[in-house]
């Protein structure tokens, strides 16, 4: 077995995602693993520069559709670039947003078609589904004002409405239904160390 | 009849299609139509965005997979900021390149599948296909020398080596013939002046 391998984050905004990948990726490091920490849009140079022009500006700047195909497009740099090399050298790979987020902000919160964005998702992505996926999941307006206590909203995607945040909610804990091969719900709520360990144990559990 | 006319220009390197746009838009516009003049990648503010970052850097920067979302993400962004809402508000559009170049340079030339730039052109494109299509044609050593005489290589595109130029006549030939009703071929080979009288013997013929 020297095939490494990929754990994504999922979920809305100020779920603490950033901060348990971290941990997560130390922690794996800790046990001797080959770690890539990695995030998306971006991830390689390519996506990185797309990710600039994809999350910046105002909130209606791209269609549902253009944001869709921007955001293959970076995932499919980042896959060729960094996540498939890294996967087939045996590392493990932790990725901070992966496909799911456009199932959800793309799809669900903007309204771009479900089969389009499986069509991508079966054209780019392909055979490099996740190993596992933790779906960080927490009440919304708890999420928000954690976002919104970091001092600004980071990305366009914050200033959007509450109802646009309680789609994607819903729709992230269907995926995890639809998905439950590779999906473990996350708690969120509560503190870093508890958090970080309901992480611990869904990889424990899943992956070693 | 308040719907306007679509008009797209296409072949390779160095076939005059930029000029001939530019003199199309005169005539027209002598006959009292309303002209947009438009091109691709770009068209619109993301739409330049995209292109900036498509086209420049290395030859080998983006994969064909990459570089047909790329492309599909700024047409996306061109045909519902610039082309619909013209042709809707009954003006014509005269666009250097479009589809069939997707289909030409990421397709014949870079290796992405046929098929999946089909479903992309069936989501993205849909209904707004081009009324007429003038597909320049000539031999490529003509084209990559009048392209070099300009100075230097504008894009990446054009230090690709002569098979890959081949294969793109090839196949926008095929496409003339696969999509004959809209596509006319222009023999591109002559002084401008005898080029722009085919392209408005093709225009006349088909659309006034």
């Amino acid at each position: 077995m020297t095939h490494g391998r990929f754990i994504t984050f999922e979920g809305g905004e100020g779920a603490g995602k950033s901060t348990q990948v971290g941990r997560l990726v130390e922690r794996l490091r800790e046990r001797h693993l080959e770690v890539v920490q990695t995030r998306e849009p971006g991830g390689s140079q390519g996506a990185e520069e797309i990710r600039a022009i994809a999350l910046n500006g105002d909130a209606g700047r791209w269609s549902p559709m253009t944001e869709t195909m921007l955001m293959f497009a970076a995932r499919s740099d980042h896959l060729e670039k960094t996540i498939r090399p890294a996967l087939e050298a045996g590392r493990w790979v932790v990725c901070d947003r992966f496909a799911d987020s456009s199932r959800a902000y793309q799809g669900a919160g903007g309204g771009a078609p479900e089969a389009f964005i499986e069509s991508l998702d079966a054209a780019i992505v392909g055979a490099t589904q996740p190993d596992l996926t933790l779906i960080f999941d927490l009440p919304v307006e708890i999420g928000l004002e954690r976002a919104f206590g970091r001092g600004l909203f980071e990305t366009r995607f914050e200033s959007k409405g509450l109802e646009f945040h309680e789609r994607l909610r819903r729709r992230f804990l269907e995926i995890a239904k639809e998905k439950s091969d590779r999906c473990v719900v996350i708690d969120a709520v509560g503190d870093e160390e508890a958090v970080a360990a309901r992480v611990w144990a869904a990889v424990e559990g899943r992956l070693l």
